[in-house]
């Protein structure tokens, strides 16, 4: 069946399929009442495996990398040059937060194996070969990494990585031993640059843009830069009824008046995209009737321009010494994570534009505010993300939701992608 | 010795001694590394039994009422005409805060005891007879009650103070049997309202006004009156990543707003001394990418009148939803405590402040931000504070302070006052 052929209810009857399989992915858990599914655990290792038998289905020959990453690889070349030609690469992720929702990753998974086995299953031939990739370690629920197994792939994986613990107090290099791998082999699992042509991932917004939009596809232009802070303002302690307002170092009202001023010039920047959050905030002591002596608070910014996000913490900051000088007040910033931007390929972008307008829909661009490895891709090789419209916004939460209409459409778009995509393309 | 004999060497003398009687008191803990004396406990056993002998060797007759008030009765009456008169009660508290400081409470009954004593050891006989006052249930440390001892003085306990369980779920009642008490007992502990001429505490500021001021002892002109809010702002959690600025729904971006309408309102008041604190602050789910959902936060407002304090409170309230309803957000005010103003008795004042212009200063006027059982002994007779600087203003910590210059001069002025006193002014 070709696309010219895809009517929507064959795009509806896609959607289903691939819920079907995300469903049977998501009883995959470590607990029966909640979605947990971690990396290098026995839920990882089952998932794996059914992920493997899809891709088999599909036509696929199935390999696991040192870190666990499944490989599908497509062969479909028409000519025995099309074999040796640079791979197109597609996936994601199939490990979860701590009580998830299904579509976070396995859709990108499943949509790749869907796409697979609509050429495999009598498609056009194609002039490339397609590798689908499952990762295990995106969520950095289990230790504290991320990005880890398509680190492992574009070969930037950071040997550190191997030390960390989780929360049992069991490293990254003993869980990856008990899984069957190992880490002498996590050097060879790296693509070589000559042997990929580029990297595409389907994935759920986690964000009310295309709801907004009404639009059931996105094209990602680059995954956001992310600066975090942890802000602390003192000031000094005293009792809530005998301390006049005049005389006060309240380092609450301090707070608040640079959460507030967080807020604003994230609104300034909004045409640059950028994005402020103060998600946790302690004060102590904590008591009703004791004016608080010290403030501690969190700080998110991301942009999409490194220059922009960094004028942004450094306004915050400056920001942050007028308040603390005019109240008599002491701050302190402490930088604790920093990613840099990962712009998405023009090109690429453009042919899910494509891709997406063959199927009858506007292709609103945005940025991802998450991270995702088509960032850690991106430093392999020409990289593209294509959004899939998410109720409410919603995720990392049972409440997450992509209609099946939508993922059909998704993976249409993704088969399209593919019949335009040119390897030799800049 | 009277007064006019007083030299700045006898009233450093003066200050010494009660010093060393705070310290006496002060080593009565229930924990070796910090001073902690609750109601009927068997600290307060001791340091109860420890006042009841300096009462004792001043020239007092010594009883205990039925809640375990220590009561010194001095009858030093010229005339036997005087022994009927009403008595003047000075008074303050012996139970302390967790790791308090040794002066708030046990300063007041000494300086009543010395004070008694200048008059026992020769001073000018009197018109009228004394009455020293401990009390035992000030700080509400304890059982979730406060100024239990002065309410049984005044004829206000409330019976189901008796109900109230400690945190080991001892009750009230069940802590005053252990004590030997018998809450039978309860009603005869209130005086008459002809028994009685006045009510004078000395006790330390708790504020750093007399030291901006720079001068030993003020005169208090009334208790606030305070109120007690919990206030919950409630948004929507999102990722920090993935919703624009313009579609957040953000409860701790809402709730800092707040918190300046809040410092903003009791600095408008400042004229009517109102004070208002946010003291606590939870924000949910409290992670570093989350916009907050639902932040809960606590504000104190006091002020010396209750029309200003209401007003303060409603003022809030309608910042409150302003800033909810421009924000699209959800705000619920729960009051969970209302104490109205206690004024102080303005004869009683003057008296005093002629008392502290005897030593040669200037008696700045002040109100008690803080609770004190002057405000429960106002329910039943002419009350007054004598306010003693106290270092930084610091106080319910080890740290607080307060010089053996201000002690004497507090208890000269005490003493002054009493001379001063007329039982039979309006």
């Amino acid at each position: 069946m070709n696309l010219a052929a895809m009517s929507p209810s064959d795009i509806l009857a896609l959607g289903a399929r691939a819920g079907a399989m995300l469903d049977e992915l998501a009883r995959i858990s470590a607990e029966p009442s909640r979605l947990v599914r971690l990396y290098l655990t026995p839920e990882h290792r089952r998932a794996a495996d059914l992920v493997a038998g899809w891709m088999r289905q599909a036509g696929m020959e199935v390999s696991e990398d040192a870190l666990g990453t499944v490989r599908g690889r497509f062969s479909a070349g028409a000519s025995p040059d099309d074999a040796k030609a640079p791979r197109l690469l597609v996936g994601s992720h199939i490990d979860t937060v701590v009580d998830a929702g299904r579509y976070d990753g396995p859709l990108g998974v499943v949509a790749g194996i869907l796409a697979v086995d609509h050429f495999s299953a009598g498609g056009p031939a194609l002039p490339f070969g397609i590798d689908v990739l499952a990762f295990g370690d995106e969520e950095g629920s289990r230790f504290p990494s991320t990005l880890a197994t398509s680190a492992a792939c574009v070969g930037a994986f950071d040997p550190a990585t191997l030390g960390f613990a989780d929360r049992n107090g069991v490293t990254f290099a003993e869980a990856l031993k008990a899984y069957g791998k190992n880490a002498q082999d996590i050097a060879a699992a790296a693509y070589r640059r000559d042997e990929v042509a580029g990297f595409v991932e389907v994935h759920i917004e986690q964000g009310p843009v295309l709801e907004q939009e009404n639009e059931p596809l996105g094209v990602v232009t680059g995954i956001v830069g992310q600066s975090r802070l942890r802000v602390v303002v003192t000031g000094e302690a005293g009792h809530a009824g005998t301390v006049p307002m005049e005389l006060r170092r309240d380092a609450l009202a301090g707070a608040a008046e640079l959460i507030l001023a967080v807020e604003r010039i994230a609104r300034e920047l909004a045409a640059d995209r950028v994005v402020a959050t103060v998600g946790r905030i302690e004060a102590e002591p904590g008591a009703v009737n004791i004016i608080p002596a010290r403030v501690a608070f969190t700080v998110d910014v991301r942009a999409m321009s490194d220059e922009v996000r960094r004028s942004a913490v450094e306004q915050i900051e400056s920001e942050g010494w007028r308040v603390v000088e005019a109240r008599g007040l002491q701050v302190a910033f402490e930088p604790f994570h920093e990613a840099v931007t990962a712009e998405c390929d023009l090109t690429l972008q453009n042919t899910l534009a494509a891709a997406i307008a063959d199927l009858g829909h506007r292709a609103p661009r945005l940025p991802s505010g998450a991270g995702h490895d088509a960032q850690m891709m991106a430093k392999l090789c020409r990289s593209a993300m294509l959004f899939v419209r998410c109720r409410g916004g919603v995720s990392h939460n049972p409440a997450e939701y992509a209609s099946p209409a939508d993922i059909g459409l998704a993976i249409a778009a993704l088969i399209r992608f593919i019949e335009r995509f040119a390897p030799g393309q800049a």
